[in-house]
């Protein structure tokens, strides 16, 4: 009750005010191990998916492949979700690029990270120094935007980067096995405890292991979007409120804060799907409240009632979340006053998922 | 008269607002040419001034280099007087990386142009569709900060860009020779006219033969901070105002927008220094007047009273302007609505040529 008057209280405060939405797109060579992630067609295709969602939220159409980032079964990328309504409220966009394979053709924000995250089975995802540096890069990003915007909306793109998450987690001392969510609805929780186990007997260390050293634990068994969304909140959340736009993958966004510069977490929230607070394969909620005591909002974008196959999966346990979704789908009711509803961007989305998917579909 | 009018109408809309500073930075190897800019110590350092310009603004202190850039008898970078005033006033700075041999040890935006623009007596300059997807990214950019922003202000640091903007001058039709400013005393307008001429005739055109092909007129004889500064007016001046922070290689940039998109000058002015508009080695006014009727501010930062001789000199014909000094000295006085006076920012970049620039001679 005390959490929901705080949770209600964070939100009154942003509605009809002016957001900007940045994504972080990053790759880990984590998502190559076999049965980890289902964030590209093949695993050859996992590396264009951070890139073709940022160039599909600008251009409207993905540039570095045909068609849209998919499952191999061919569901669709998250990012249709956020394209549709950031495009309906026109809410500023900007990516961030931390460590992707393949550049987007489009805009990006370069923070000096020129290599994608190691597989953390190494026990070493990423250079010390270049961690360093990125959050240094990326705190000046946040305080700018600070000056800019009245909140900051963070989300990501990065295949794999569930284990990641359950790597720092763990290195922090935040037990997160069978807790972490997934883009499958059998969650591989079994193959994720173990490249974590294998990564922290490389690298010599035990649960909590890093708990003093929040970048030790993103350069042993982190990755790169980490670097970006964790230094922009740091840059950001002293002036203005953030949202970190993401699933159980924000978990240890929020872990590695609490570790840096915990008193600025009075000032940051979790926005994500409700598709990622109803999942009883992971647990967004026991995972924050380890770390601290920050609202959690579970936004509907109402794709339970779509009348597409490939949207109504969002709803049974396929992709849920991602490219921000579900913190954008929030944004766009905050900024709008609730103007824009769920019904409105089952729309949207609908709309859009018949010209970019379905058109290219009939076309081949 | 009726000028003046319109330009206290613009700048009073300003006073008290939210800008955002976004200084492009870029190479073009036309710089080389013997003779033609003193922008760095000796010409192997040359490629190092934009990206050192950009550290030095965020970080107070340049990385990729020792001290500061500067001409080869010591004068320091104007990005000391950008630097300066920003911090005084807090406003938000951007970095835009177009095609600079050395990326900066700072955050920047991408437009994914890899290679610094080729000498334009080649006669090409840049890949035509490398300058048209930059136009498109930087158009995207500009969009989204003026959202943010209530007007931005465009700064530039590339060596040798007079010279391409001379280029692009006569490739539109404006005979701008002896007009085009210098960053030494004596502005050695026979080699930056011979230069041009050279790439005229190696491209097999002639004056004004460019006229209806602005984008060809950058790929021919131009240089990759166009594509960044006239995309970014593109997409931000139908909505914002847009203040061109640059001396005369903005009147390339003016003549460009009133060839794409002429409608959208009327929310477009020049904001440089002092030391240009007075220069009588060339010809700002005469130069923007041939493409649009457009305010033209020349800040004063006070320099000619310091009691640096290495400040001084800016007065007295040397560097004059650059990494949008005038642009941002005007927008610190806007912002302040008058509070920050030419006495204090001549304080602050004393003070800091103190800290950055006497204190490393010293310890050397």
């Amino acid at each position: 009750m005390g959490d929901e008057v705080k949770a209600s209280k964070f939100i009154d405060n942003l509605k009809g005010k002016e957001p900007v939405f940045i994504c972080t797109i990053s790759n880990t060579m984590t998502a190559m191990v076999p049965g980890i992630t289902v964030a590209g067609a093949n695993p050859e295709m996992i590396k264009y998916t951070p890139p073709a969602d940022v160039e599909l939220v600008y251009h409207g159409e993905c540039r570095c492949i045909p068609g849209v980032p998919a499952t191999p079964d061919g569901k669709p990328t998250p990012a249709i979700i956020t394209m549709s309504v950031l495009k309906r409220t026109e809410i500023p966009f900007f990516a961030v690029e931390a460590g992707c394979e393949v550049k987007p053709c489009a805009p990006h924000i370069s923070l000096n990270i020129p290599d994608p995250g190691d597989n953390i089975q190494t026990g070493r995802a990423m250079d010390r120094t270049v961690v360093e540096n990125g959050v240094e890069s990326a705190k000046l990003i946040g305080k700018n935007f600070a000056e800019l915007a009245d909140y900051l909306v963070l989300g990501e793109s990065l295949p794999g980067g569930t284990t990641t998450a359950l790597g720092v987690l763990m290195g922090l001392g935040i037990d997160a096995r069978g807790k972490v969510s997934s883009s499958m609805p059998k969650n591989p929780h079994e193959i994720k405890n173990r490249v974590v186990e294998e990564g922290m007997k490389a690298a010599g260390i035990q649960m909590g292991g890093l708990r003093d050293d929040p970048l030790g634990a993103i350069a042993i068994l982190g990755d790169p979007m980490m670097v970006g969304v964790v230094g922009m909140a740091l840059g950001a959340a002293p002036k203005v409120p953030v949202i970190l736009a993401g699933g159980t993958q924000m978990a240890a966004v929020v872990a590695l804060i609490s570790r840096i510069k915990p008193n600025i977490l009075g000032n940051v929230a979790i926005g994500t799907t409700k598709y990622i607070v109803e999942d009883r394969t992971s647990s967004i909620e026991w995972l924050i409240g380890q770390s601290a005591d920050i609202p959690i909002f579970g936004a509907d974008p109402g794709l339970g009632k779509s009348r597409k196959d490939g949207l109504r999966v969002f709803e049974s346990g396929f992709v849920r979340e991602g490219v921000g979704a579900g913190g954008a789908t929030l944004t766009a009711m905050l900024k709008s006053e609730g103007e824009i509803t769920t019904d409105i961007i089952r729309d949207e989305v609908e709309k859009n998922y018949e010209e970019v998917i379905e058109s290219k579909l009939g076309k081949s």
